[in-house]
């Protein structure tokens, strides 16, 4: 018999990622597309269906299903994408429409929960039953494998970590709440911090403003990532205070959950590597003694392959669970 | 066939209470007994041992197990209590000696997962398959609940909530940390505020230091809560404070773990019952829309029995499974 296969898709506001997965998670084959977003969710589908068609000839075998991350709320029931802000979508019927078009079994996720399952499954926390990936990049997400499940909640939202209060009067978030992990320590709030201590002090911010203009950028988190390497002092500075709030904000998810490895990704991370070792000494001193022993703090293993691997990967799991229920 | 029962112990520095309790919950005989925590660990145990023997004979049939609720750290493995802060235990096989002695099995588990075990399956969370219990009492401690299993973690501490980073910048915790949850909104920080205010401002003090003096007591949760009652300002202005801060860490539970509901419990709560509906509308106001849908906040229904009866459920529990695996 031919190794099961599966077609996992990580669809954000500017990209398309579409793959060929095998069972063991390696990608067999892969495309990637510019999301046509301004040209509506009937456009995007389309986009999604002609790639898969091709990436399906590729196929040594039929793939047993296809799986979807989506940037955004995903109703389990029926796979409906109830809001993905960066797409700009309401209530798209997305996998009941691609099910239709590609005559696949098709089961949509939220692209954090996929990248997950990718990390637990293939990646940092392969053999792993108690983890939280805590995924840093232009804003905070997370999820969570309990006891050798991953936690959905009530309504699938469980996982939106970057919307813990970590400092009570802290900076107000796009969520319209203040304090929030992600206003915080995410890469947008990291913009912000730089932009105001370059404001509040021009002189401080020179190295800062001279790096994002050669690059023809706005400040932003990689620019100060760029600023750290380049020794600028402000750079350091603002580092150290994301640092501290990525610290407070791991401590609480270790003394809630207690997980056997923290797995820390995202562009935040990726651009500032010295972070995981900071955070893991940070908890260390912090946590309590019983949540913070045996604890691993670790990077990701999969990068920006996790989305589309783990979309995959719950599309096969999908389909071996239907098979033992058949 | 008689009905199921089985024997709980909640297991305090100060009470210990025990119980006979019916596969429904129902308390069927119960004693109250002062721990002689000085007399150590040995003690404490021919205590418990000496109060079930005399439950057991009230018992319409034999017992199936004794499960027992300890306020402090659990071994899940072999029953061992880890470190009990208010016994001043460490490392106590009290599961292998109680067995021993009472040629029952016996179950240790954390007296706050017991508690949320026992709204769970009898008081404010039946039927719920995704709910955080949260007790506000000297400290703050919790209970997940998340697609019908309750979280152990991977040290068997999770439900730490109390040491969720709320306020980065707040005061120091006894945990070492600061900021924490329980450092802003348990008991004792509740004093701490209590005494600072008055500290700062004697004339404003006055309602707070009479009431506390009537009673012959300190600052204390309970005095704020009848300050509040007589209509103090300052009693008023700690309790608003409070208020914001169980708030800001009941929007990263919902958040986080996108609970269908959210119950009440513990001292604080239950001195000031306003609390419940002034968090349910915080909540409303300030957690994500997906995760706050459906969002049930209610108050505990078993108050100070919890404990116990969740301890004997946990017993009836493990001796099913293992009659089912038999």
């Amino acid at each position: 018999m031919a190794e099961p296969c599966t077609l996992g898709v990580d669809l954000g506001g500017t990209k398309i990622k579409l793959a060929l997965v095998a069972g063991d998670g390696r990608i067999l084959a892969d495309r990637r597309l510019s999301t046509d977003a301004d040209g509506g969710p009937g456009r995007v589908r389309d986009q999604i269906v002609e790639a898969c068609r091709d990436l399906q000839e590729a196929a040594p075998t039929t793939p047993a299903g296809l799986g979807v991350g989506v940037a955004g709320q995903v109703r389990a029931a029926d796979g409906v994408v109830r809001f993905a802000p960066n797409l700009g979508w309401h209530d798209v019927p997305l996998q009941a429409e691609l099910q239709r078009e590609l005559q696949l079994p098709v089961v949509l996720v939220n692209d954090v929960r996929a990248a997950t399952w990718a990390e637990w499954r293939f990646g940092a926390g392969q053999g792993c039953a108690d983890l939280v990936c805590l995924f840093v990049g232009t804003g905070i997400g997370g999820g969570i494998v309990s006891d050798g499940r991953i936690l959905a909640g009530s309504s699938n939202s469980a996982g939106e970590i970057g919307h813990m209060t970590v400092d009570l009067h802290g900076p107000p978030c796009h969520c319209d709440n203040r304090g929030c992990f992600e206003a915080l320590a995410g890469g947008w709030a990291i913009a912000r911090r730089a932009r105001e201590a370059v404001l509040a002090d021009p002189g401080a911010g020179a190295v800062l403003r001279q790096l994002a203009a050669d690059q023809g950028e706005e400040l932003s988190a990689a620019i100060v990532a760029a600023g750290l390497r380049a020794g600028d002092p402000l750079a350091r500075r603002i580092v150290d205070e994301v640092t501290l709030a990525l610290i407070a904000g791991c401590v609480g998810l270790v003394n809630a959950f207690n997980p056997r490895r923290l797995i820390l990704g995202g562009g935040v991370i990726d651009g500032l590597p010295e972070l995981v070792a900071r955070i893991d000494q940070g908890i260390r001193q912090r946590a309590l003694a019983v949540a913070g022993e045996g604890l691993e703090v670790v990077a990701t293993a999969l990068g920006s392959d996790a989305g589309v691997i783990g979309a995959a990967a719950v599309a096969l799991n999908q389909s071996q669970e239907k098979g033992a229920a058949a």
